[in-house]
């Protein structure tokens, strides 16, 4: 097994490791929940060598680049923030771990943050920079969903200017802990009534907050199934987040970098909108972002 | 102690009862958090009996006139609902329910449905028909705050229509179980980051997800204060309910019915308007509410 360098997409929840082969494959990868909210700084290096301690070998140095919460003031190591405007990802920024384990050549990319309006990104910035590493000249609007949703304008390779919303956090919330946990348990999806809430949260997204209250009395007055409220609500919450963006969308080109399933309802809210984005894979968008580095530091391993 | 009859405020969470004297005046009140949610159906009349077993006497059957949650299907009995537009409360529609206690008349006020859009009440529109037993004239519309706080168009002493938002239960979740909560852990207030968050909402009401997320970065790159940041946020869900109400809130006379607190921070944001709503109070509004029927009740009581 020939493995060049280690990429560790570092989350708040999740670990995901990717082992990159001499022909820029992925050779292995591995999952697990040791995610940031998980451990104290002193707890991650071990965890890192238990879990990809099969990839590492004694007679070199294994460059490891890390993006995402493992660099945030709870993770790792700190790695700060790069203020917008500015590369997504900017090798002269990376922050260097120092590890006990000689093997290791740990770095981690630090966040992005904007400073008016306030906002701040970790992990979507390599995402960001991976497509841009085999795009370079796109100037257009970057749209990652997730947990908190980025919008990212991007151009003259630079994130210009960006936007969070609670999209995934509110829908896990008001589908698991409101009283609208009675009216979404279904795990069936209606297609139809997700892009009747896309269309609604568009036309009136300054309702939103009596919008969702509606699958209560949808189910007390009418029964209406819950795999058509819950994918209801989905709507409101993405069709209000593309009603807030009118002026990012019409920007330039959609790229949207997520998951499978994410991918495919922010593309089909964007229908609605005649708007065809691209959907670029995340873990290939992280890969992709971290491989630049990866080579710098096998050329120029940290001391150990 | 001459108690005429039982003012019962019996919601999800809590039931509040009151005991009434031959004045009108309040002669005895008891809380406790025996709430619809903790009870199945023959809970309820041991559960009442115990509370107000003092106020009771062998010799006389005790008018209790009850409205909230305690008519909602999961409640004691299923009190329906009145469809909008229609009285608040109407002594016809009230529902009476069985006891094994002698000593017991009990009646159950519906709540108050709207089908298009669809949206519910129990226990607003009681507080609703008290304001209106002392202001029977009363063309305008009722702000009431709370976990759903409901905004109801009223003239011609009818509810005409209604909307619920999730205002009250959106900042619990918020600040207890999201991201957020390491944001908004201060029991101080601002009051002016209240009125910041209201304004925000109102002038930008489609981006009300990404200004609740800002709470986060402004945490992390500034350190605002949680007090700060906690007001700002139920400044903005406020703010949204009111933008989104615009043409209600310009058809008449606003009158708040809820707690002090409550009432204090919709006074505070409605007067960015300069509309300076009167405020009544919710567990009054119950008790005027109810009177009439309690009056009905203690002339013909129940068959028991």
């Amino acid at each position: 097994m020939d493995i060049q360098w280690v990429a560790l997409d570092w989350g708040t929840t999740n670990l995901n490791a990717y082992a990159i082969g001499a022909d820029g494959r992925i050779t292995g990868q591995l999952h697990n929940n040791m995610g940031m909210s998980q451990l104290v700084s002193s707890e991650f290096e071990p965890v890192l060598v238990e879990a990809i301690g099969p990839w590492l070998s004694a007679d070199r140095v294994m460059p490891v680049l890390a993006c995402g919460m493992v660099g945030a003031h709870e993770g790792w190591r700190d790695a700060g923030y790069s203020d917008a405007p500015c590369l997504p990802v900017d090798r002269k920024t990376t922050v260097s771990v120092p590890t006990d384990d000689p093997r290791l050549s740990v770095r981690i990319v630090p966040g992005v943050c904007q400073r008016q309006p306030e906002d701040v990104m970790r992990g979507e910035e390599t995402q960001i920079a991976g497509y841009l590493a085999r795009n370079p000249n796109f100037d257009g609007v970057f749209c990652l969903p997730g947990t908190h949703s980025k919008w990212a304008r991007v151009a003259d390779g630079k994130i210009q200017n960006f936007t969070t919303f609670m999209t995934g956090e509110l829908f896990g919330l008001l589908t698991k802990q409101s009283v609208l946990r009675f009216s979404t348990t279904s795990h069936d999806w209606d297609d139809g009534a997700f892009l009747g809430g896309v269309k609604a949260a568009m036309s009136d997204p300054d309702r939103l907050t009596a919008q969702l209250f509606a699958a209560r009395p949808r189910t007390l007055l009418s029964g209406t199934p819950n795999e058509v409220l819950k994918a209801h609500l989905s709507g409101l919450l993405i069709g209000a987040e593309i009603a807030a963006l009118r002026e990012m969308w019409r920007a330039g080109d959609i790229v949207i970098i997520g998951d499978r399933e994410n991918a495919r309802l922010y593309q089909t809210a964007l229908a609605t909108l005649d708007i065809s984005p691209q959907v670029y894979d995340s873990a290939r968008a992280i890969i992709d972002g971290l491989r630049p580095l990866a080579q710098v530091s096998a050329q120029t391993p940290e001391p150990v």
